[in-house]
């Protein structure tokens, strides 16, 4: 969900300047976003500032100023930029499997140092464009994530007609809410625990999407 | 659960203030955290200030300073000051009514203007003083609802043995995710849904405590 969270790039090879995508407006945008996570990681949203990332990419702030505008900016499109990428769930053959790999790869971007995705879920209640960027991010992830609730229709694991946003939400809710607002610490049951609920809860027709009205 | 949340005073007629417990210092307390709620819900975290509160309150900004120090003391003060009353859960005689009823005042206190709860959660991502009563709060919210699930449990509609925090953080943990998090408008079925949620998956056995080790 916010697993395929954004990294700095410090850790894996930097390819050529040539070969990245995009040429030099690509290449300044992920010198710039690259930044952006680096500072957050470090120093969290209230060490932010648009000259800090400025000095740390090495890109000009007059630049940094006029493309991104402020830390809002800043911070709307490192979360776009993760929303760009290839991932896909979990796709271990059960409802219950899918959906406990999922929640682990959730509590492992929550928990992960330095705390990137915390700090930007922290940030979405200070920033209004920082929020409309994270909702942006979780609406595709749960959208991509529908098609676990697919295959376990295909697999007669599930009826049709099952609310797959509905059970996505109830599998994920427990880990974001224990994790995020309660500040328990992190478990290797919670995970699994939460899938197991929300797969026995589907089980027991708990999505069942009711028939349109006026149907007999 | 955050449903008794402080309201400002001033919708209620206020007792003379000899009549109130705890004399002057229980007083000069109540117009304070009085203020600071005024303020936080006409204003929200980044209009709050030592020195508006004292303002509105009429205390002396050195009384407020020396008895709550800074932003953060004040809402930890608010919050703890939340949890001194006498809420009870609903009780409605099933526990998917129980949850559902729970559910309700919760979205309602998250949705209420001023939105005084929303605000108070999202000061607990900047202020560690209120992080930490804000989780003292939900800790007591949560162990006073546990009665819920013993009622289901005398009732026979859970068995012995059933987690009663497990079940209560999934059935509430959607409601906060939508509305907090996600930051989906509220709708009049979330709260049901997320109870007959977790009270099918309770009837399951999702919530059932494994025996201590050793047992046969």
């Amino acid at each position: 969900m916010t697993s395929s969270a954004p990294e700095p790039e410090g850790a894996r090879p930097v390819p050529p300047p040539q070969r990245r995508p995009g040429g030099r407006s690509a290449r300044i945008r992920r010198q710039v976003l690259d930044a952006v996570l680096a500072e957050l990681g470090e120093h969290g949203y209230d060490g932010l500032t648009v000259d800090s990332v400025a000095a740390r990419s090495g890109v000009h702030r007059a630049t940094v100023y006029r493309r991104w505008g402020d830390v809002g900016g800043l911070l709307a499109d490192v979360l776009d930029a993760a929303g760009d990428d290839a991932w896909q769930p979990p796709d271990t053959g059960s409802l219950e499997g899918d959906l406990a790999a999922l929640n682990r790869e959730i509590q492992d971007a929550l928990v992960a140092e330095p705390p990137i995705v915390a700090a930007l879920i922290a940030a979405s209640f200070r920033s209004e464009q920082a929020d409309h960027a994270q909702r942006r991010l979780w609406e595709d992830r749960y959208a991509r994530c529908e098609v676990i609730v697919r295959r376990a229709v295909e697999r007669a694991e599930l009826p049709l007609g099952t609310d797959a946003r509905r059970l996505l939400i109830a599998a994920t809710a427990p880990v974001y809410h224990q994790l995020v607002l309660l500040r328990t610490p992190p478990g290797p049951d919670l995970p699994g625990q939460a899938a197991r609920t929300a797969a026995l809860a589907a089980s027991a027709g708990a999505f069942a999407v009711p028939p349109p009205a006026g149907d007999t």
